[in-house]
């Protein structure tokens, strides 16, 4: 035998690799997803991994572009796609022609960003994007369904409750607008953005450092702490009599997005307004989302996204409105594994395993074939082995029915089934077994 | 407004990236593929798609070496995975003492190879892998449910008829043997290999390049050229009278998986004993698979795999042999395309269009949450535009129903409900719409 140079098994740190049964568990919530933006009508869209250097880094710049894999293969430029919004850009601006608008699209894959490993934070993690794109306009109605279909989603994966703030980056622009620090817009937004993690004073003191008025920042910290209902909320920004056309036209569209999201049947309890909210500082333009699991806020948002005036500037010169979400499903899974939250999952894909006892397994063959013409997912233990390894095959992997077939069996043409919680077993014909595993 | 510096939007030669009618019809197949290896009871696995290239490349060497995607990240050498098949076997000596065995799992997912750009040849592809690996021993019967799985899927996909070829690299091995010329061997399968593509006169001369005696060569036509049915196959191999061990424990494992691989209802007309074929040099060892598509063969084998007796000795001192397949599925969808043979398929996931005349979207609304309710996948038509451009929105998608709302729709609290195939209409309760759709 020829020497063999081992090497050690290893995956990358930040790379996800799950065991058997967390892999099913993960690719359950995967279809619940999938499930429900096809019940919407978004249609598959598949992108490479590996794009042109030049293409995805179109825009990008500072903090992306230093995370991003970027390497040379023969005389090219090669990076790996860091988000799907982008690729989606691209695709959009190349296949404008030949595309039906407004274009709504879901894809879910995975993407890649070199960041500092930590707990939580992958390098390799799933996106599942849902966008929907206007040709030069876009019905604000759409910017309400985006919630239905969030909230059908976490009710369906059922993690318990969850809540989806809502905002609209133009009533935000209104208030700087109506205060006459537009110009500090941004630098206001990222400290808002940070107000639940350090907290009202700690705004505050860093607003100062910015040199706005005391005055000002105390309109600020009136706006950003609204209360109330959501209706008291509107109706407080309202009574605000801004002058700002921006702020009216961000109240006017957030009024019909709460209006269109009771009419998709979002329940009261499960969407609020938050004036806190901005997500992306250069991309969003209106709405936009954010939700969280009640009571594990600290995890930050499971989906995120909102309305962009123009998808694909870097592309074309088409005026390409849009509206979206994004859930990081491989931080989202982990945080719900740490948390104790996932429900219980199977750990085999069979339903029965079928056995033989000192016969041939000409007849357990013949029953997996029937199973399966039966949509039954089955597995013969096929193995030269004792009873006991056969059974604890089935154990191990929690397969809860099992066949057993024995001379008995064959001289009767009947099949023992057990059932593997109860121990329970019977002497059955298929259709019977059929019957039961259905 | 800003300058924007425009890049033109173009996705990579060797990279698909398919139109949503394609992606729709691609995901389909991926679909029969997936749901036919859950039947047979296989765990799904995903594993990074970068690994760390020292573990990657453990094995590799040559010509596979070459066309990988390595680079450096920090101070890491990392590669994209150029199979499943070696991550499957750092995946099993990792986590060897949390797996049951046999392990059976499935893997659908992107590989990346470097190759030079041509027809039909992809740089990142998918492969949809199964592979039963066991502790020490696996059955032979495993083989023989390999081709029943072939069987299920390409039946299934409906491509029309094809073959499974089965051959078994001890009976080549033992007529070397016999012949005393195991050291040629691998040199002579590379040739043999080629016979389908270049004939049997350029296969002798070939055979006589390496010196090989006229009379060995003329035992290896007799034997590669051995023709029948399959059971008439098996008895000329018999027939020879082999002294070879090796030989004899060939054939009766060719026996076995022929016998069993009927007991599977595999058709006879499906699958053939083909004693040409070797598949890889150095790795299979026992049962090996290709697949054709009768009338198309020029587009090579669809599905391929067999049996190798130890999957993971470069990452760990366990014995552990296996056996699976490979569709390279990319590559198969290309040629489908090509050839016509793809099925027709949908353009849209929705199977109706919602769209109101005359009056505001809220009825929409409550119509469409409904269906989503009974699991109908549909979509609102939610743009202010002429009736005209929301008909040729659901004639573009192929959408195969309308429902339309106006004055009269709302009054009578029924919709219209358009056939767009036949263009005949109703108007009906949304019971009377559930019925129809589901």
């Amino acid at each position: 035998m020829e020497e063999i140079k081992r090497v050690e098994p290893r995956t990358l740190s930040g790379f996800m690799e799950l065991l058997p049964q967390d892999q099913i568990k993960f690719n359950e919530i995967m279809q619940t997803i999938k499930e429900t933006y096809e019940l919407y009508g978004f249609l598959p869209q598949e992108t490479p991994i590996v794009e042109a250097s030049e293409v995805l880094l179109a825009k990008a710049g500072g903090e992306t572009e230093k995370q991003i894999y970027s390497f040379q293969k023969g005389d090219k430029d090669l990076s790996l796609r860091f988000d799907l919004t982008v690729p989606l850009a691209k695709y959009v601006a190349q296949y404008y022609n030949e595309l039906t608008f407004p274009y709504r699209r879901y894809q879910i894959g995975k993407v890649y960003r070199g960041e500092r490993a930590q707990k939580g934070r992958y390098r390799e993690f799933y996106q599942c994007d849902i966008d929907i794109i206007g040709d030069s306009k876009l019905s604000i109605i759409n910017d309400a369904e985006i919630p239905s279909i969030i909230y059908t989603i976490f009710k369906k994966l059922n993690f318990g409750p969850f809540v989806i703030k809502i905002n609209n980056r133009k009533i935000l622009n209104g208030l700087f607008d109506e205060l006459g620090i537009s110009e500090k817009m941004s630098d206001i937004l990222v400290i808002i953005d940070k107000l639940e993690k350090i907290g009202m004073d700690a705004v505050k003191e860093e607003l100062l450092k910015l040199e706005i008025s005391e005055d000002k920042i105390k309109r600020i910290e009136e706006f950003i702490t609204i209360t109330g209902t959501n209706d008291e909320k509107i109706s407080k920004l309202e009574n605000l009599n801004f002058k700002s056309e921006i702020f009216k036209e961000g109240l006017g569209e957030l009024k019909q997005v709460v209006k269109y999201v009771r009419e998709f049947k979002v329940e009261e309890s499960s969407f609020t307004i938050d004036l806190t909210i901005a997500r992306g500082l250069d991309y969003y333009t209106g709405t936009v989302y954010e939700t969280n699991l009640v009571g594990y806020e600290s995890i930050g948002s499971v989906c995120s996204g909102g309305r962009y005036e123009n998808l694909a500037g870097y592309y074309t010169k088409k005026n390409l409105p849009g509206v979206g979400i994004s859930i990081g499903l491989t931080r989202l899974f982990y945080n719900l594994k740490e948390l104790g939250l996932l429900n219980s999952s199977k750990k085999s894909i069979s339903k029965v395993q079928i056995i033989t006892m000192g016969v041939e397994l000409e007849k357990a063959v013949e029953v997996a074939n029937i199973l399966r013409e039966n949509n039954i997912p089955n597995e013969i233990y096929m193995e030269d082995a004792k009873t006991k390894a056969k059974f604890s095959y089935a154990n191990n992997l929690d397969i809860p029915y099992m066949i057993v077939i024995g001379e008995e069996e064959v001289e009767k043409n009947l099949y023992t089934l057990k059932d593997m919680t109860s121990g329970e077993q019977k002497m059955l014909s298929v259709d019977e077994i059929i019957e039961i595993l259905k």
